[in-house]
């Protein structure tokens, strides 16, 4: 018995997120375990680190797999990247502890809502941005996300109306940067509720845009109410960069 | 009557190319003089610089064409950008003088190359790139890619055998970079043959895989012969960066 961990991107366009759902084959997690389980011979469940939604991107994400094999981490990588679709592939693996756990031992993730601001799409990244064309105003952008930073009850970012676990969150930093016509909002924190960057992404742009002001920030954190905060942005805009572990 | 200048970059991905032919819809020129010809009324005939073979994509295509309209160039490119499918662009408009050809103008042009060398794909970049894993000798490259510059005769790489006008061209430079997993080869010429780059890149992965030597190039120039140099690499690859004017 090895347990395996993987690094993984995925182009998440054509999927309906990372979670496998009964027998939904259109699943990153899904097609995964497949492949995986032929390598192995036997039925394997896979334990990604962040359960992107659909349409969500990854360009780092980690999964582990215990398998009954003797296989190393370089043949499992190769026989993964052969028989996967090319919308995913498997860009590192290695031999973890054997208590390791790819979304319990995580720390800590960045991700990236990207928006397209020119006038004009990019179309070799068409598929991982969110167009909106317009000047933003930075300054006031980067004014409310730094009201964002740190230990929060994050409950009016939350997508799940019906969330019944703690929704405190801590945002390490969001950095914002513009170039070539595409803005970069980069998060890095303990871990983010459903939903959470979209609709801190939304919040931002239309601070951005003018129609709400970075003070707004603090009274939409108080008030606990989802309706307070702004759009959640489509997902072609996300990507998860990568997790951190101890 | 205004003489315009578009700068267009598309995902040639699900194209037959750039240039129109008979009905074909599915040609990057045929969408663009459907589109401004709905926008000024009449049939236009729009002339590109570079003939992109199908597949073939474009940051920096250029093409020229008059219209009877008083539209303004921003009104024009607008349009263009609201109706076209999201894979074309158009990234700047401008008027240009009346005797303007894009294609008869042009004194030279950049073309990429890319090959994913890494032993998995980009799954960001994949459509834009040919898949060859593997270590290159890159010293190789570079010392046959030295012995490309200058003015040739270059019909050995040139893939239309009934080919009648000069197959004299001149290559400025060749630049070859790897970051990343991918390998860029960067050419800056007069102008190209049909399938010249595609033909110059197989000759020169052949170098960096160890199968040819950098010295054969003079042999194949020196044969005019199209099967003394390596294989056409398939046109996903290839993009037409820029096109250059005096």
């Amino acid at each position: 018995m090895t347990n395996f961990v993987l690094t993984i991107a995925y182009d998440g366009s054509r999927y309906h997120g990372w979670q496998r759902l009964g027998g939904d084959d259109m699943t990153i997690q899904g097609k995964l375990e497949h492949v995986i389980g032929e390598f192995c011979g036997h039925r394997v469940e896979i334990n990604g680190a962040g359960r992107t939604d659909a349409g969500v991107h990854a360009r780092g994400q980690v999964a582990s797999v215990p398998l009954q094999t003797e296989a190393s981490p370089g043949e499992l990588m190769s026989y993964c990247n052969r028989y996967l679709p090319e919308d995913i592939a498997v860009v590192d693996c290695a031999a973890a502890p054997e208590r390791f756990h790819a979304r319990l031992n995580a720390a800590a993730k960045r991700y990236t809502y990207r928006i397209r601001t020119a006038d004009h799409p990019d179309v070799f990244a068409r598929k991982f941005q969110y167009a909106a064309p317009g000047a933003l105003d930075l300054a006031a952008m980067r004014q409310a996300a730094a009201l964002l930073i740190g230990k929060h009850d994050f409950k009016a970012f939350c997508g799940n109306k019906k969330m019944k676990k703690s929704t405190v969150r801590e945002i390490y930093s969001i950095e914002i940067a513009e170039e070539n016509g595409t803005l970069e909002l980069r998060y890095h924190g303990t871990g983010f509720l459903q939903y959470m960057i979209r609709i801190l992404s939304g919040t931002l742009l239309e601070v951005g845009q003018g129609t709400r002001m970075p003070d707004d920030i603090p009274r939409i954190l108080a008030s606990l109410d989802r309706a307070e905060a702004g759009p959640t942005l489509p997902a072609r805009g996300l990507t998860l960069e990568s997790v951190e572990y101890k």
